[in-house]
């Protein structure tokens, strides 16, 4: 598939994945990839997600996806539904790759590019023989990587797809001077990434999440004393809600899903 | 010991340990091997393994060796007994390398290739000096996989080992019409990997795990309905037994050596 | 910057930081780094600190930061400040790079290293636009360090300083034929590392934690049974206490900053 002396060389290959680093089932996508595609360089993303969480696959890659140069294979692993009829995927946006199950995983990089080409992977050629009922990280997403990764046109590997998969990605609304809406997700230091964008700060007053008061949106976790709530832009674009020095999932007793609501000026 | 203008290019080092990845330890035999081997790739395997967990190090890697290409170096250090009398290896099967202490990390490794060379490692110029009492997988683990990677011979780590320790391997047997096994690995989604191989799921009706019924071997997670008790071919060829989006270790109370049984047809 | 062919080839890039494996945070380092260095390598030296803290980092990469080849370019982020006053900083150390905030992370590197170079991170060319206010690893530290790896000067990142910030480092004391030091670190394995070089190892009779008697410095874990607490010289050159086969902070319900008192012979 590929001219060049070592396969793969000079392309890059990210794996995110619900595995735990203790298993040896990463390891083993990283061996297929060496032997398919020794050239490549591959990255370790994430891993330890948590068991089937696809939502959390999908913020976590939505972190980075756009940050890795052209070409670059992101291979994503959670996978409830391995062995069943959900299908295998792979496509492109903006030049990159992303090679998932048909699950919702690529629900943001859907939502950011219009454009993405989707197609199935059911091409004998880029699977591993046989295929594994219960692990399809190995026997298909992780060659299906490495063969795009050496060059393998994406039309190549199966179907045009027009009605992937996308989670549910609830929108705030705005209604008697108040917007609504919800934490969509958890990082690991308990931050509280709502679904409203950076922008509204500068029409909001105040904030709360599930009743309880959070202010106005800061400039920096500095901006109150330590073990306070606050409400800052994230890294992400969207308006977070954090415990200085804390952790605020635990400390305010929510999670992803919990109500927010933001009072507008005027 | 290599003319290569860059020493170890071109090969591959993984490694498994029972570290954590937050103290640093990993990153000391990284440096080690960057320092001696910088043309070589170095994959994370998995870390975190349970400490001093022999066995879950024998079955990770088990499920990884022989994926990655001829000439990887696969290092283990699961090594409770560091600084002892226990020997660290250095041993060849199927052209690729594992290098670990005499523990039984490479039981699997040595189970499926009978013509594997074991060599003890104790040339000093393969070691880093002073070698600590606590610490091999900086002063000699991490050295000799780096000089293996580039390309020193096997056989100028030590003498040859004919008596590597194995961890002994419970082995089904069948009386009465009835198979007895054991559970010998628990994954990280809670997954039990039994000892049965799956060519006896043709054979197999009925399934039990210290008593309780599983049911017969099916074909993928999804033949159940979610939460409930399936038994399948896993991704090593061996019969495991899982809960659908669940975790079969923590619903059914039971772990490694759990007694499995199952009734065969006719 | 840098007029090779792949930018940064053949320089190396550790990461240490608090960020979890699970949220995408460290991909969208290493996506950065691809991006603006992509023939450098880059390796996990480790994650998952406990978030904020930096004295854990400091400890961790002492362990391995003089072990990489001269031009590697060391990135901490551990970061509890991030968004206030604190600067960032670029430091060069025995031909080693590291790129961190000034909060005392790099305590040790700049304690066995008087000559160290210090310069802060102002220079808007090395620098994501916009930078957020919540994630200098992506926007502040990552293209430092891939800038770093390509060759640009550390002079041209902005001010030389003379004042980073260090962690205070407890001295051992000694006074009437006591040495009076502390736990100043606890790894994975609950091993607690003390401040006492290991060379005093030859002049303590026997030593002890928050009262309980640990005896005199032992060779290896195997000087005591199984469950046992034993002393040894551990890889930092310091004195740990540890129990064999077991987790000494979790046994002797000590932590960091515990009193550790040792009786000298004569």
């Amino acid at each position: 598939l590929n001219a060049s002396p070592v396969a793969g060389a000079g392309r890059r290959i990210t794996l995110l994945t619900d595995f735990g680093t203790a298993d040896g089932y990463v390891a083993a996508l990283r061996g297929v990839i060496a032997s398919l595609a020794p050239g490549a360089s591959v990255d370790d993303a994430g891993h330890d997600l948590e068991p089937g969480d696809v939502s959390a696959a999908a913020w976590a890659l939505a972190r980075y996806w756009q940050l890795y140069p052209v070409g670059t294979v992101h291979v994503v692993v959670v996978d409830p539904g391995v062995g069943s009829e959900r299908r295998p995927l792979a496509m492109e946006a903006l030049g990159r790759f992303v090679v998932a199950p048909d699950n919702g995983c690529a629900t943001l990089v859907l939502a950011e590019v219009v454009a993405a080409r989707v197609h199935a992977i059911d091409h004998p050629a880029y699977l591993r023989h046989p295929v594994s009922r219960t692990f399809h990280g190995r026997d298909v997403f992780a060659p299906a990587a490495a063969h795009l990764a050496c060059g393998a046109p994406l039309e190549s590997f199966g179907p045009s797809v027009s009605d992937a998969v996308r989670l549910p990605m609830p929108v705030p609304r705005t209604a008697a001077g108040t917007v609504h809406g919800a934490v969509v997700h958890v990082d690991r230091f308990g931050n509280l990434v709502t679904n409203l964008p950076g922008d509204l700060s500068a029409v909001l007053r105040v904030l709360e999440v599930e009743g309880r008061g959070v202010g106005p949106v800061r400039e920096t976790y500095t901006s109150v004393p330590t073990g306070h709530v606050v409400a800052l832009i994230g890294s992400a674009g969207l308006i977070e809600i954090s415990v200085r020095d804390g952790d605020a999932a635990a400390s305010l007793g929510v999670g992803r899903g919990a109500v927010v609501r933001g009072r507008l000026r005027g």
